[in-house]
């Protein structure tokens, strides 16, 4: 099976790489390396050191005796993308090439524009080169569950049948949701609903939660280590947290911390997303998953990572500062995963073993992160 | 009160210049001709004859002794737009500047992506200028009755309160877009839903139904017409049924012509969105009205146009061709527009007359429509 993963030198792009490479796949990548740059921009590295996308490939066509053909570029260049899609021939395409960040899309105008802008014209590419060039392909895309925000009821995967004065429908669940890049992935879900059902083209759109951890198995190659981020626009919650426990900083909770979000390893997610690849929709069929391994409040999480740091002798403190963000603290919160259980997906619950093996990831980077401990405090805000 | 207009040039937006021309407003206008430019690219013209914007311009001041203040640009140019809404400091802005055609934006990859981008980016460009130039005041945006689809239930206005799994919300009404242009008002109508909670800003987003007609009153000078398109892509069902009858064209109905739509005559619309100019939401409120008089089916209005040819001595042949586009043709249609009628809205009823002013409007023209003849036939499908 020949899968395109468009985004593979991102986090979870190369994450997939990796994790697909020990089966019978073919994987060819695209990549305009945005990740590195807006990275760089936030003032930020990695956390764990990463190589090349040269010596990425390379290190992994040693460890695998197998290729990767990469193409660089930005699919927001239709040309550019429809080739990389007549070359590839792909049966599977993973649609990773976006802007991640809230905080980011929230700085100004010029950044929110581009975030929208870029975020939904790269799908909208996708759509037409898929149509046109690849009408069997099953387009695996990349939401969030960011998108349905915090209703006061539960929250069903994509659809629900609901009854209005009377009457009865399966209508999509309506999306609530509170940055400029979140609301890009609600088009983006919008879009892809209408050309499915136009084009008759086939996607699973994945409303993942917030992934954490880097390591995928125990005995790899550096060489082969995906990013890790821990500054306020790229760094997710878990991977911040651990990052900030390393170097004796706090552990700092954005306001009450008694919001409540859906988290899930990146093993999950690599086993999930494999799962999505080995179970395509029809033909005209837009699948929605909610991708997730358990729900926890913030304060939740930041309890699970301190006391995973008496472990390493670390005495961590954790303290609450006022939310940059606007968003609800006290809600409601009880979204559905079972779409992917259907298909086999047996959720991680023992989150302290894997903020564990994060945190003896990350001890060895101790000095490397500790020189970007100012950048530990939020300045962008909404 | 100040109101700037974005879209001033076209058919709406110089038909509202000239409808507030008479109370105590001063009209500000921004436009980039683009309406002219896409409508020669459908190799069409208005029905009836225009003037430029300069005359228009002249005519205006000359007849009601007040100026207009234009500003020439495009507001997907952010410096542009913030200027003129600095220069203009507007109480309200109303903002029609966006390509409206569904056919036009299902051409093809190129076109698409211009209509999303294009619609997308000037409301968030909007969205900007307005929070950091003008905080309050009142964004008065066109979406149309076409983000909602055809749902199996009644179409509330923008919200709606549900029961689900014994909880409840109120929650955006879900909207199931059946074009690249209707999807681009979805995604602009999330977008002020998020803005408005945000950055407290308000706004008043309209669900228009389809609007006819070109005239508002009758002894106005034709320097000041509005346009009336009746091409495949820019020309509505009503102008483009009266259009084919008076050049002994037959009316042509897409399909069976059970489809339900919601209509207007212009002079609703206009009185409509002046209500709404009157009646402003509070500080951080994103309201949704539904704009339209009546539901009409397309055979219904087919009959309805056929009648009053009669009048004018023609004899109308109805014919239905393979329809160009993918819609439901028998389906449940049962909007709500309680929004408008509480603030004072009397809907037209009749129909029949508003049918018979635009073909006497349209009359004289016969000959200049008659030249484009050929292209009343769809050629653009999906």
């Amino acid at each position: 099976m020949r899968i395109l993963i468009l985004g593979i030198d991102g986090y979870l792009g190369w994450s997939l790489a990796r994790y697909l490479a020990d089966e019978d796949y073919l994987v060819f990548g695209v990549d305009s390396f945005f990740r590195r740059k807006w990275v760089r921009e936030m003032n930020s590295i990695s956390a764990v050191p990463i190589a090349s996308m040269k010596n990425r490939i390379k290190s992994y066509e040693d460890a695998y005796n197998k290729k990767i053909v990469f193409y660089k570029g930005d699919i927001t260049d239709y040309e550019f993308l429809s080739n990389s899609i007549k070359d590839s021939r792909p049966d599977v395409i993973v649609h990773f090439a976006q802007c991640p960040s809230a905080p980011y899309s929230m700085i100004n105008q010029k950044r929110s524009v581009w975030v929208q802008r870029n975020n939904l014209i790269g799908t909208l590419n996708l759509i037409y080169a898929v149509k046109d060039y690849a009408p069997k392909a099953h387009i695996v895309k990349l939401g969030t569950m960011g998108e349905y925000g915090t209703p006061n009821i539960d929250i069903p995967e994509g659809f629900f049948e609901i009854e209005y004065r009377g009457r009865k429908d399966i209508l999509p669940f309506p999306r609530q949701a509170n940055s400029w890049y979140h609301l890009s992935k609600v088009h983006d879900s919008n879009n892809l609903l209408f050309a499915c059902r136009n084009y008759q083209l086939k996607c699973t759109d994945i409303m993942q939660g917030i992934v954490f951890g880097f390591q995928l198995n125990s005995n790899y190659n550096k060489q082969m280590n995906t990013r890790l981020d821990f500054d306020q626009a790229f760094g997710t919650i878990i991977n911040r947290f651990c990052c900030e426990s390393i170097i004796n900083h706090a552990i700092t909770i954005y306001g009450d911390g008694t919001q409540i979000r859906s988290f899930l390893p990146l093993k999950d997610s690599m086993k999930c997303i494999k799962l999505v690849i080995k179970n395509p929709p029809a033909a005209g069929e837009y699948k929605v998953v909610n991708q997730f391994a358990n729900i926890h409040s913030i304060n939740e999480l930041a309890s699970k990572v301190a006391d995973v740091c008496k472990v390493f002798e670390i005495n961590a403190e954790v303290t609450k500062i006022k939310n940059p963000r606007k968003e609800s603290e006290k809600h409601y919160y009880n979204p559905d995963n079972k779409n992917l259980r259907d298909l086999g997906y047996v959720p991680s619950t023992n989150f302290e073993e894997e903020i564990m093996k994060l945190m003896e990831g990350i001890k060895p980077y101790k000095n490397r992160i500790g020189k970007y401990g100012e950048i530990l405090n939020p300045t962008i805000t909404w």
